[in-house]
């Protein structure tokens, strides 16, 4: 097998691997494309089933199919018992939520016969947000409440971590969040999923791989500790002694600068928007949520113009951690739940992108350079 | 971020990207090396547990090290409690064993805290034979055998499958099995794990990335149905007569041909070899299974003497599922066992593969290229 180009390139960096008409992002220009809609257009118009519609079939969904789509994913929100009672296990062990996720996740076909790809798909994006629900719950001591089919993903998700039916103004906070992290370009977590999938291997594996991926500390866009600052920071007036210090230590400003966003993360104005009304509109029901709002704006506001004046040029922007914290620790989530909430939603990307690579019927399968002995005895 | 390279590669062919000191195949010549040995030097000679060391350590262990090391993974083999209800659960449901297998997996670690990725592999490798037993005996209702310490790794799968001793000639065949398909390159599954692993995530979601790509029906590696023919076949005086009349219909022979190989796979040789020796040590014991072995030799002969005679210049071989089936087979291993079983062996390929990975410190992050629209309205 003659083999002309084989260069090898460490981590693939530069490699394209596959053609999408998912999402594009460009970093120089702040810019996030999804199924050809620039992110603004639809993170706060389109709700989530309108979306992963989009992203799975390329079009928008009439008013009929979107129904239909609506109804298929509610209905499929249940657990097997074995799910249940594998949860309940894992929440013995007080695994981490991540975990667990993935432990789950990899049983919840266990009740289904073997179905066409779209199908599967369908049952994994209604069930994944059931798993986080009954396991968040389980682990902190209360019964799973189960899904009501009544509601839509987004408000069903919130549902059944509190047992409250959320507000509007809640709903169009997660759904909102929810489409902002569908989908973003061929990160680690995606690409694996095609990899598995490439084989036509059934869809819970390409999802199982893809949470196992996205669990990694090397793999961005989960959100971790961005808000723990603010927390830290307490009152407005304590805000540039601690950044000052901070930055003076050289110490990294969690939720400012991203790897592939030179100027101002699309998804962070999208968040922050979201983030703005949410608080706003929840003002009278949650004054103290309200104050961390204007706190977070405060802390955000400081650390530009310190980051500013200590590394200038660098031009250092809020990303998308920090107004998915802000947002979601609105919501009421802790940050446990932050990146298996992120999962819920970039599932239905990876499975997009495995509709994708299904169509090409090729499996994935590069090279490696063997640089090791070759001539050992026994 | 500018990209000098941005070429698409479909399906990544061509593309080196990993180097590895664990295996090389050379398809011209017909040599496959582990860890710098030549196959045929250890597939034979060496326990599991010594070929395991060697591509987890880059050495051949000394006889203490190895003693520490047989016994660390004997001791792991025990499944978490929850990891046994749940595969009486999935066995209730008479899933597949490779689903079995991937689901399970994913539990396996359920008793453990988090542990430094050497000694999570040690774990994985040693409880991954457990749940193939233990599922292939609650699907056929039997219960699960325990482990036994003090048996080697390949010894005590063999015996938790059956529940009896195996011989000396049966342990050396199944060794020389996992021996023979530890490591081959950067297969599609070898490249799941490394992608996973690569955003330094635990170990065991990369074994379990692995199993879903394996089981993908495009990737190579895993017996199928080679030996069918064999038993359709039945005596050798139909052989020519049925094998002429499948080549004729166009059917492909299965057992014979591969992607690489484009001279005899040097794993067929040595799983041949091990064949030969295994059927011939255990003709008294069980003259049936020899007799099988002799028809299986003249329904090769014959396929090979036809395919040269119907497609000449194409130089068809036998490949490694025809031994490997007839090995298995030899063994008392039903075909749904073929795949996890081999499964049980190169998951120490991917964790070995895992370890050069975290080495680098890279993530694994090919691009896309969008081909789709970029400003729609909502």
């Amino acid at each position: 097998m003659q083999v002309l180009d084989s260069e090898f390139k460490p981590g693939l960096a530069g490699v394209v691997a596959a053609e999408t008409k998912l999402s594009r992002v460009d970093g120089a220009i702040g810019e996030l494309i999804i199924a050809g809609y620039p992110l603004e257009e639809i993170a706060q118009q389109a709700s989530f089933e309108e979306v992963v519609y989009l992203l799975w079939r390329g079009e928008r969904p009439s008013e009929s199919a979107l129904e239909k789509f609506t109804s298929a994913l509610a209905q499929h929100r249940e657990l097997p018992q074995a799910t249940l009672t594998l949860l309940e296990q894992i929440a013995v062990q007080k695994k981490p939520a991540m975990d667990a996720l993935r432990m789950a996740a990899g049983t919840l076909d266990l009740d289904q016969a073997a179905k066409p790809a779209e199908e599967a798909a369908i049952v994994i994006l209604a069930r994944l947000p059931t798993i986080v629900a009954a396991y968040h719950r389980l682990v902190n001591g209360e019964r799973p409440i189960k899904p009501d089919s009544d509601l839509s993903h987004a408000a069903n998700y919130l549902y059944m971590l509190t047992g409250q039916r959320p507000t509007k103004a809640q709903i169009k906070g997660m759904e909102t969040y929810l489409n902002t992290v569908v989908d973003h370009g061929l990160n680690a977590s995606t690409f694996t999923s095609r990899v598995i999938i490439a084989t036509q291997t059934d869809m819970l594996s390409a999802v199982v791989g893809g949470i196992g991926a996205l669990k990694g500390p090397l793999h961005g866009g989960a959100p971790g500790p961005a808000l723990d600052m603010v927390f830290e920071i307490a009152v407005a007036e304590r805000a540039e002694g601690y950044l000052r210090e901070k930055i003076e230590r050289g110490d990294r400003l969690m939720g400012f600068g991203h790897r592939v966003y030179k100027v101002r993360d699309p998804r962070a104005d999208v968040l922050g928007a979201a983030a703005q009304k949410m608080f706003e509109e929840m003002a009278d029901e949650s004054p103290e949520g309200f104050e961390l709002y204007k706190l977070a704006l405060t802390v955000e506001e400081k650390a530009l113009e310190l980051l500013e004046e200590y590394k200038p040029g660098r031009k250092l922007q809020t990303n998308v951690e920090f107004y998915t914290a802000l947002l979601l620790h609105g919501l009421g989530l802790p940050a446990d739940l932050f990146s298996p909430t992120f999962a819920v939603s970039r599932a239905a990307g990876w499975m997009g992108h495995c509709f994708e690579q299904l169509e090409t019927g090729r499996i994935i399968r590069p090279k490696a350079r063997y640089v090791g002995e070759i001539n050992s005895k026994w």
